[in-house]
């Protein structure tokens, strides 16, 4: 397609790339819409529906968002859900025993405690009471060995749903060199494992990074993939990117926005207005990976349902 | 230090490495009498002594080998040990009941059974029986989950024995960036999560490599450190090496020789003679990783028992 005779309208053509958007919100609907016909069957075959309870402690706003967004997915799907309210300085025994009645309740397929939790209480004795056959959250110790060792299990919403976005899109993943910034239990690591398994998304050259990393702009301008999730707002600039990249953005942090009614504008980790051109597919904040881990959250759900009942 | 007026002898100290090798057997000897102190200790005060129990079936004369020694370490350091031969034709179901005894046991503080099992024996299965607080090999699930969340667990032995390794010779790793080669469950895929943990050693900007990698001496080039671990004899050559690189060779594989008595000789997964003088440190096969994974396992043994009973 190269020529040095093309005119600069040609040239661009040759030179310039078609960036295209990973659309979370798209595909999350997809696989909603999926979900939905899925449960209405099972409800029109007498069976068990999916039910999904959450756990929220305290009134965070961003807590408070992300859990509304959950109980509304579930009825979008024709899920059942229990939202349980708690407040802010309810001992750690207290909800532990919630958790407990929540484990032998077998109308309740799936359990998620919304993190963070007030200082006092231990998240991760919290995350280790929750049943694992009911860990929709991928966080108990035994969901993440079984990802780790490849067996069918429940895996963290977020990285799932980058997982399925990836698939979604038909990404091309064998062989990528794919660059993880950040390396937190919930996203950079399980995504470095899933990115790296021997599985379709998957079959990455994947390089984690992180705080001690010491020449981050030379190893994300070899990411064919890069998946930012270190939590600091427009941290990739477009001399981070290699021309045609897919960029995964997981960042999503409220930057106060005074023109903005409420009083913030949501950010994500990447610089996107002057990286995406370059890049070949893009997930935009919001709209990208959000809706697409609270649609991971839905078949992990839907899945233990059928586990427990089928 | 560099001048270029320098004499060819003084050129030759600022270019020169002076490589050193990682003695596992010494390394894992001082760690071996460091327990045998602390058993002997414990006998002293009454308090119990750590027991391992390994379960060998079949004889695989690699596995016969690998166990001698772990009974030879358990005789080394004071501990009790337990060898269960089972023959190559025990069923599936009569195996899990020799693991249900050996959890029940309340003298036994660690089980390991010897990899490979016959081919009508699930492996997963068998591992998932074994009582995670008895897990020293650390391939249950809940441990390998708990290593990823960086809980205090068993750690897989061979990767735990290399961390040890690095500790022993004060090898710096914070910031470096460390290529693995192999993604097993038992070496590549821990070893990749150990080093880019917040530990030390760790903290390593980490790249997994595997069989679809695409640029794999370009990358390895890149390491400051290289793990190899994907059991290709000699398959890691100089021109993959970067000067002063640390080289870790996991592999161990009986390569045919008419000239020795066994009638085999054991090969590492790096080129040694070609590859050690550019680096700064090396492991030698044998006598580098594989003394480690044992002395790795003596430690696990110790700590259940410690957790167990004091």
């Amino acid at each position: 397609m190269f020529s040095p005779f093309g005119a600069p309208a040609e040239r661009n053509f040759v030179v310039g790339l078609r960036m295209q958007i990973l659309d979370g919100k798209k595909a999350a609907q997809s696989i909603k819409d999926d979900l939905r016909i899925e449960v209405a069957q099972r409800a029109n075959e007498g069976k068990k529906i999916p039910h999904l309870a959450a756990i929220l402690v305290g009134n965070n706003g961003a807590s408070e968002t992300y859990v509304a967004a959950k109980v509304k997915a579930c009825e979008e799907t024709g899920f059942k859900s229990t939202l349980v309210r708690l407040a802010d300085d309810i001992s750690e025994f207290k909800l532990l025993e919630v958790i407990e009645d929540l484990n032998e309740n077998t109308d309740v397929d799936g359990i998620l405690v919304q993190l963070p939790l007030p200082k006092h209480i231990s998240s991760k004795k919290v995350i280790n009471a929750i049943n694992p056959d009911k860990d929709v959250d991928g966080f108990h110790p035994m969901s993440v060995g079984k990802m780790v060792e490849g067996l069918p299990t429940f895996i963290p919403a977020t990285p799932y749903g980058i997982m399925l976005l990836l698939e979604h899109y038909k990404i091309e993943t064998k062989g990528k060199h794919a660059v993880v910034i950040g390396r937190s239990n919930i996203v950079g690591r399980p995504m470095s494992i899933l990115l790296s398994g021997n599985s379709n998304p998957g079959n990455c050259t994947v390089t984690i990074c992180h705080s001690h990393t010491q020449n981050l702009k030379e190893i994300c301008l070899q990411g064919d993939i890069i998946v930012a999730a270190l939590g600091i707002p427009e941290f990739v600039k477009p001399d981070m990117v290699k021309p045609g990249a897919v960029i995964i953005d997981v960042g999503i942090t409220r930057v106060a926005d005074s023109t903005r009614k409420s009083g913030f504008k949501l950010k994500g980790d990447v610089e996107y207005d002057t990286v995406a051109p370059s890049t070949s597919w893009i997930t935009p904040v919001p709209g990208g990976v959000g809706p697409m881990t609270i649609a991971a959250l839905m078949k992990n759900t839907f899945m233990s349902c059928k586990n427990k009942n089928d």
